[in-house]
């Protein structure tokens, strides 16, 4: 297996996925139609590049960026690629295009996968090689969070499945199969569950957008960060998952019944979250907020490998 | 105001807050109908203290215990308390009975705390002394989940709430107010959201169960565990909250007409989870992986503590 991987669309998300790649020295060619684009990407990856280092998350910013190229044409992008990474905008007919192009240069035995995060694949992937084509969707940014959803077609073959999740694993990546073409995935269908019934609980004035931000990070979300919802839930009774059920399902279903992820956003809602977002953290100061988070996530990141080590995972 | 805070019921919740104010410097009277159960909850405790200071989340072990004595009648144990923490089971004939006993016992000015979870407030809290009860309901275990959803009822004065809070602050907790009387407060209803959607995509067969927690620990959790869902939407926009919204606000809404977090769980389903949990961990290790578990959340503490002095909070 050839380890050159080639990145089609040099945007955040591309040249998010190039790091990915090229830390685990996998060989990276990055394509963009906007040839100039691939420039402006390298200079923002060499910065990334450095905060990863600076935080010791990777050995050498230089050694990782030695693995990237750019490619001229599509041609020359794909050509000796094992794996493409398709990230251009969110946009059917564009993929669709972009698709159809790659299906037709790339060699048989390459995999193409789309970072798409909203189009169902059957949409924009039905080509002759549809059988070699996915979606497998990241988290922005994937070289920070490592879940990836592996999201076959009906028409996609298990063994296009089965390589991407080695592949991405192998890099690294927490990869998970999606079985069925379903709105938002699982990821962000589980983000929206929490989101909504937060929207509406701030609707309502049963608690402050501060506060339902602390529930969260001083609450529900430490144990989510390192166990899942089920593994919290089997830990929670000396009876595991069955006695925990037993014990708490009827309120759960009930209280399902309650929720109210389905309305619509009020204006008020959102006027209340956005003041109180800003009275925390001014607009102006926001990308120095988005600092403060990446180095957290490289720091939780860092602590969660430490902990993985010496406690179990 | 005195330092001593009583704590009436001492089973697996009452013993954990009694952890909680004693390693603030404050003393702690422990009451409970039965006495056997006391003493029982003390060597469980000290048991806990140990593992906290070999993790090196308290200093001595043996200082936090010094701080904690029992009583032998629950007049006892309210003679001279600042703060009562009820946590007797979850019955409200119980819990009403206690409250009724306890505000005829308390000085004027000691606070009332419930450790209850789901019976509104109203329910049990009407008493003569009604303005300085309310419901300060915690995660298991305080000690080591620090949100504490401070729930007044309609009659709650305002002071009884701002102190409840001061003092949870004080102690280390994260206090949020919970303005309206809803069922599973905050926590339990963002909690409710994620799991029946999630026992919904397991009967789907759109994940497996392990996969889904995957989706949580390396994807959503971590981002969750420092910064709530307010402040990731924010983020995650050169435009902050504004921003994500304007872009992503359409989509959510579509999406959250899509869930079916209202849909009873099926039979097939929960035996699909059981089945993945008892693959992953035996019943008969269960207890060992809660030992794990409290480890990890002891480490994430830590490490969270030292992130926030290093790179901010």
């Amino acid at each position: 297996m050839s380890e050159r991987v080639a990145i089609v669309g040099s945007g955040l998300i591309g040249r998010a996925w190039a790091i990915v790649f090229a830390r685990a020295d996998r060989e990276v060619t990055l394509f963009d139609s906007d040839p100039t684009q691939v420039d402006r990407a390298l200079r923002v990856i060499e910065s990334n590049l450095r905060d990863l280092e600076t935080q010791g998350l990777i050995h050498s910013a230089a050694a990782v960026r030695a693995r990237m190229g750019s490619a001229a044409s599509l041609a020359a992008a794909l050509d000796g690629a094992r794996y493409v990474q398709e990230s251009v905008p969110e946009d059917r007919a564009l993929k669709h295009r972009v698709f159809a192009e790659m299906d037709a240069l790339a060699a048989p035995e390459t995999i193409l996968g789309s970072s798409c995060s909203a189009i169902p694949g059957s949409r924009f992937l039905d080509l002759p090689g549809r059988a070699r084509c996915l979606i497998a969707h990241p988290v922005s940014p994937p070289y920070l969070v490592p879940l990836v959803e592996v999201v076959p077609t009906p028409w996609t073959a298990d063994e296009t499945v089965t390589a991407t999740q080695q592949l991405m694993a192998q890099v690294g990546q927490t990869p998970i199969v999606v079985h069925k073409e379903i709105d938002g995935f699982v990821l962000n269908r589980l983000q929206a569950a929490v989101i909504n019934e937060a929207m509406y609980l701030i609707d309502e004035g049963v608690v402050t957008p501060d506060d339902l931000d602390k529930t969260m990070r001083d609450g529900l979300g430490l144990r989510w960060a390192f166990m899942g919802p089920f593994e919290t839930m089997d830990l929670n009774s000396d009876q595991g998952f069955e006695g925990y059920t037993s014990q708490y399902g009827g309120s759960y279903q009930a209280m399902g019944a309650q929720l109210r992820v389905a309305r619509p956003w009020s204006g008020a809602a959102l006027a209340r979250v956005n003041e109180s977002r800003r009275a925390r953290v001014p607009a102006e100061r926001l990308s120095e907020r988005q600092t403060w988070r990446d180095r957290r996530l490289m720091a939780l990141l860092k602590h969660k490998a430490q902990a993985a080590q010496e406690i179990g995972s």
